[in-house]
């Protein structure tokens, strides 16, 4: 089982939604991402806290076997974010962020850190992606992970960056956006051509689309009656595939990348059912193989061998 | 192999999209439903033309099987629908809307066609839907579709209706409209209350859920790279669930109404590669085979057998 380092952000979210609010609760990509991926593999996050960091949240961290030797806590405030979902939880609407020490997170990997196999870059400055890649001793397998703010101010950067991807994790929109492209399936086919093998399309609510080589997989989210608060949903998305992956110890594997999509949305669907990293918290993993269980049994169809045969 | 009954509208479409457009074509629900089921079994189709109605479009139905002996030719002109789409392909703008002779359309049926095992009751009045059902003589199966327009004008003939209906397909924002619920998934629960034992829940270019029993059932669209005209495109995957079942014989299987989702996607997808019906009107059963094929290898997912065998 290969480690995976994963470097992104930590932060302290207060965020609205039609099912009620959360103040500066535990948040940001680098956090979501471990405690989905934790269930897989081992993770070691890099990342910076403000000194008005929660110890508590440390200890949570800590406790659920995150290596934090590469979380920096220095003068000055953590990362916060305010954010809202209205009736539709797909889309967030920022109120107000607040970088406070983010701004200045410039990270140094140890050797140790620089050694690991699986590296997740969630979706800081391009740029900065860049240089922690440039750190990196020959990973295995190199995933990314970037948002709209970065495709306007930095498009070039991302692309330079994703020459050097294996995997990129990008929402829909976003995807259509940096391609310029009106479809999701063009947009993963123009990225494609940049360099990642790999491109995961996530469409939130409607699943997601894996496109691997010339040809894109298809595949829905866990059908939910109630989306209690979507934060986070497409990290521990990102968690649990990579997580799955650095289980099976290589990205080569159509199968292994099909699992690997069920297992992240079967993360990301217990992210949405509690505020903050609540559900995640708690969650074990003879609850997680059950809803993995109940998803393929949800989408599952079974044919004649002779359609499968045709393949 | 059952007969199908068919009771909708057949219309001249003038359509625009980000891709071109189509002027005075072939459209309606029942002739999409009948292009696509007539691939899977006999459809006979009662609605109403007027005497504009070209011969060459009589001609192709009748040249692709479907029995037109209720298709009434009255004085008048035929129903007419002007319509575009957006770059999101998802949603029609309804420009104009000529009923014309479909505004007097009372189906009469015939013995024979009251004698049907299966029917389809297409997007037209509720209380229209219900007199031609009071003329059935015990149909196995019933299934329906309805509109915004009717969900607003006669919401309490709709649920009269569906505590007769077996089978009940309708769009994901109309469904949460009839129901006033803000969730897909608990919108079916609150539909499946009101009769129908199966609810399909359309979502466009994401796909569909199925619910059947207490279990909902989840499924993406197969993914395409270009929308050149989304009309009709919920009619033909009704006629392709249906036509599949129609072949299977029932409707309790839960496998055959897994698959019969799959034929109604793949159905969907040919609609959508051209104006009007011009791809379903070329179909022939291989190209559908293929497709149904390749839809499969795009959203199977091979797991160990603890997880199926889990349920």
């Amino acid at each position: 089982m290969a480690p995976i380092l994963v470097v992104g952000s930590v932060a302290l979210d207060s965020v609205k939604t039609a099912e009620g609010e959360s103040r500066e609760a535990l948040g940001g990509s680098a956090v979501y991402f471990s405690l989905s991926a934790r269930q897989f593999a081992s993770v070691t996050l890099v990342g910076v806290v403000g000194k008005d960091f929660p110890k508590r949240h440390r200890q949570l961290l800590d406790g659920r076997g995150i290596d934090l030797s590469g979380l920096r806590e220095v003068p000055g405030k953590t990362f916060r974010w305010v954010g809202k979902y209205g009736r539709d939880a797909n889309e967030a609407k920022t109120l107000e962020t607040h970088l406070n020490v983010f701004a200045q997170f410039k990270p140094h990997l140890t050797p140790t850190q620089a050694r690991s196999e699986v590296v997740f870059l969630a979706n800081i400055d391009p740029e900065l992606q860049a240089s922690v890649l440039s750190q990196m001793r020959r990973p295995a397998v190199v995933a990314c992970d970037t948002m709209n703010y970065w495709i306007s101010s930095k498009p070039e950067a991302l692309k330079e960056l994703l020459s050097r991807v294996n995997i990129f994790f990008v929402n829909e929109e976003e995807a259509k956006k940096l391609t310029r492209q009106p479809n999701a399936l063009r947009a993963a086919n123009v990225i494609g051509e940049w360099g990642p093998e790999v491109v995961v399309i996530k469409k939130g609510e409607h699943g997601a689309l894996l496109k691997v080589g010339r040809k894109t997989y298809a595949f829905p989210a866990f059908p939910l009656e109630s989306v209690k608060d979507p934060t986070g949903a497409g990290d521990t998305f990102a968690g649990g595939f990579m997580g799955y992956l650095a289980s099976c110890g290589g990205f080569s594997d159509l199968a292994h990348l099909k699992r690997a999509v069920l297992y992240g949305t079967v993360m990301a669907s217990f992210t949405c059912e509690e505020f903050s990293t609540a559900r995640l918290e708690t969650l074990d993993r003879c609850e997680l193989d059950a809803r993995f269980s109940d998803l393929v049994e949800r989408i599952s169809v079974p044919v004649d061998p002779v359609f499968i045969a045709a393949n």
